[in-house]
């Protein structure tokens, strides 16, 4: 079964607001096993809604139209599928009465407009709404439906969770389910991961692969449609487990986890306890770990060492290295990673400079350029990187990069060797 | 002109990414006088994506699509734009030149995928793209256009903004203007706000004044229409001037200036160097602070200090004050803001420390209590706040309270008494 979904209004099309229930749809409707393969966008005009509405007729099997069941004169979603189906609006008594109540428990009088939200396509079935006035409606025709539902997504989601979801599975009956995993993968290039995993992606057809970049990582989204759950999941673990042989030190999340959950759930495993001395990310990369509750198990502290002087005065860096070497170096990074770790008495010191830009680049130092060192229980590390982008791109990117290498190194080793 | 937006990728029909692209655009779009008549979605799909690009020919002038000119096999949006006006994709040597130099800098062998990238269809325009490898294309056809533009936002939105509107305005001219100004509000509520400036959103009719609440901050944004920008400037001045009357206290920006950059004008004018003590924002404060450029001329640094012994140790904070009134009191956020400011010899020290949550409440203290003290160069002050929401939530509102109350201090006083 093919399914369109149309949003209807003019706040869309100027962009004022965010079209979120069509995510909201999307993802329900395909958990369900029905392929949401179009989307519109139209406003409350009747010739192009009749147009939009036209189309999806000619080519989908379900149509869902959101918005345009309110009391105004611009709210023209059932007027216009109604004439699409050749049919008329009829009163609808049961749903009058519900108005009429809703506006009598509130303890005003129900405006005349209201009386338009009562007004349904000849042989519709009318769906409750219990979250507000505008009922939804269900338009049968050849084996195919036209559903309008109303905009605001409180209202919808309700509606389509409620009476929905289970009128489209009870009407036109689960073919199958369609299970989704997501391998977060991090210090590998679209490209090269492409290439990496060509194989499978060439060959793909249940699961299929997608790669999504997003800030920071890419996403590969694996997706199978099987008869039942178990089954779906088992194709996806096989194919996973594939694609984890050729890149598998680069996935560092599944689904939900973030790179920081990551990081906080194998510092606590391991009951290990870091610091951080950050000057190009400012304060980012402690931010982050801290966006995770339970963050005070294992990160002591942090110092942004934006001026020289506090990279000398707290945290240790020998005046004498950023002298030779300069503030943004290995032999820098690995001195605030030694210094902090000290200072705070943490299992791991992490150091990160670098030029964040647009301003501090030399000739031998470009925009991007950045270090990231680790003093760890066993050992002392340094990552050169050459990012690029904006500032805050690339201030997100180190801090992607630093907590990847916290990652990277916690997994490798034991515990904790500090006494606390 | 009527303008479509087309939107491409399997994953906005799953509901996976929510599209914020076409909001985006519209808005833009608007604001120059195009009018925006259709949005559509379509997946990966040859057929589907030529019959929806087919579907806008023949109902748009402009037709601008996001997504699916990456390097890899299910981008094909320029394939497919091509086809529809019969045209050949063709090598376009500078954008492969420019795409080889993006990895040479970055120090890796540029992959054989990103090669379709450079493709473009014959007689095309072709679009630079400063933040990613993916070049935009114009096609000009019939005294109408369809343009590609790559998916992700932060590309999307600068090539919009430097080539495409410039372009699309010199071509096809614009009927009147349209100017918008953006007051961004924070420390007042929105219904509080709404009731203050109540009589001139009721009498709205140009400017129009829409009110939009985002993280950490209401926009109230006017929009005026004109013959001339001069005019529609004018228009918006007098209303914004008597909306200034009733609540220029919590406009801390407009249009496209940020909390951070305000901030960072003030204390660069003045001459003021400032230190932060961070407890429940975790860095985030400092992070929001060096996203500007050229912090470092006022940020000397920041110490994170999650654990009580951080606190004292390295800001300071006498253990007796912790001991008698809490980690979480007005007590130890003067403690804290006065610490941070003697140690790392600051004109102003910012400290925080709060209840970010879920964990961490107790009977007198709830999740979501803040304080935020500020030692100043000639005086002392601590607020307190009772936030609700998530954690993330609560950390980026205590983030903005504490930038602004180093805005509006800083506001009232002179310059640095601290000699450096």
């Amino acid at each position: 079964m093919i399914v369109e979904l149309i949003s209807t209004g003019t706040e869309l099309l100027l962009g004022q607001i965010i079209n979120t229930n069509v995510a909201f749809l999307a993802k329900q409707l395909n958990s369900l096993g029905f392929n949401v393969l179009f989307q519109s966008v139209v406003g409350d005009n009747r010739d192009r809604m009749g147009q939009v509405i036209n189309t999806a007729i000619s080519r989908a099997d379900i149509i869902i139209t959101s918005g345009g069941l309110g009391p105004t004169q611009g709210d023209i979603t059932k007027e216009i599928t109604a004439r699409m189906l050749n049919r008329s609006l009829i009163l609808h008594e049961p749903s009058l009465e519900k108005i009429k109540t809703y506006f009598s428990h509130r303890q005003i009088n129900m405006p005349e407009n209201n009386k338009r939200q009562a007004m349904i396509p000849e042989g519709a079935l009318v769906i409750d709404n219990e979250r507000g006035t505008a009922p939804g409606i269900i338009c049968e025709y050849d084996n195919k439906v036209i559903i309008n539902l109303p905009g605001p997504p409180h209202e919808l989601e309700w509606m389509f969770s409620h009476s929905i979801a289970p009128y489209l599975v009870k009407k036109f009956g689960i073919q199958g389910v369609i299970v989704s995993k997501v391998l977060h993968v991090s210090g590998i290039g679209e490209s090269s991961l492409e290439e990496e995993i060509k194989e499978f992606i060439v060959a793909q057809d249940n699961p299929t692969i997608a790669l999504l970049v997003k800030k920071g990582e890419i996403q590969v989204r694996l997706t199978a449609k099987a008869a039942g759950q178990e089954q779906a999941i088992a194709l996806i673990s096989k194919l996973e487990e594939r694609i984890r042989q050729r890149v598998g030190q680069y996935i560092f999340a599944v689904d939900d986890e973030t790179m920081e959950s990551v990081v906080g759930e194998l510092l606590k495993k391991k009951k290990l306890s870091i610091a951080i001395a950050e000057s190009c990310t400012g304060g980012l990369v402690s931010s982050r770990v801290t966006d995770i509750a339970g963050s005070s198990d294992y990160l002591i502290g942090s110092i942004v060492c934006y001026s020289n002087q506090i990279k000398v005065d707290e945290v240790g860096v020998p005046f004498q290295i950023i002298t030779d070497y300069g503030a943004v170096s290995e032999e820098t990074a690995k001195a605030m990673a030694i210094g902090i770790r000290n200072k705070f008495k943490a299992d791991i010191g992490v150091g990160i400079t670098g030029i964040a830009g647009p301003g501090g680049a030399t000739d031998t130092k470009p925009v991007g350029l950045v270090y990231v060192a680790i003093d760890g229980v066993n050992d002392l590390d340094c990552v050169k990187y050459n990012f690029s982008g904006e500032r805050t791109n690339i201030k997100y990117r180190t801090s992607q990069a630093a907590l990847d290498i916290i990652r990277r190194y916690t997994l490798t080793i034991g515990g904790s060797n500090i006494e606390r």
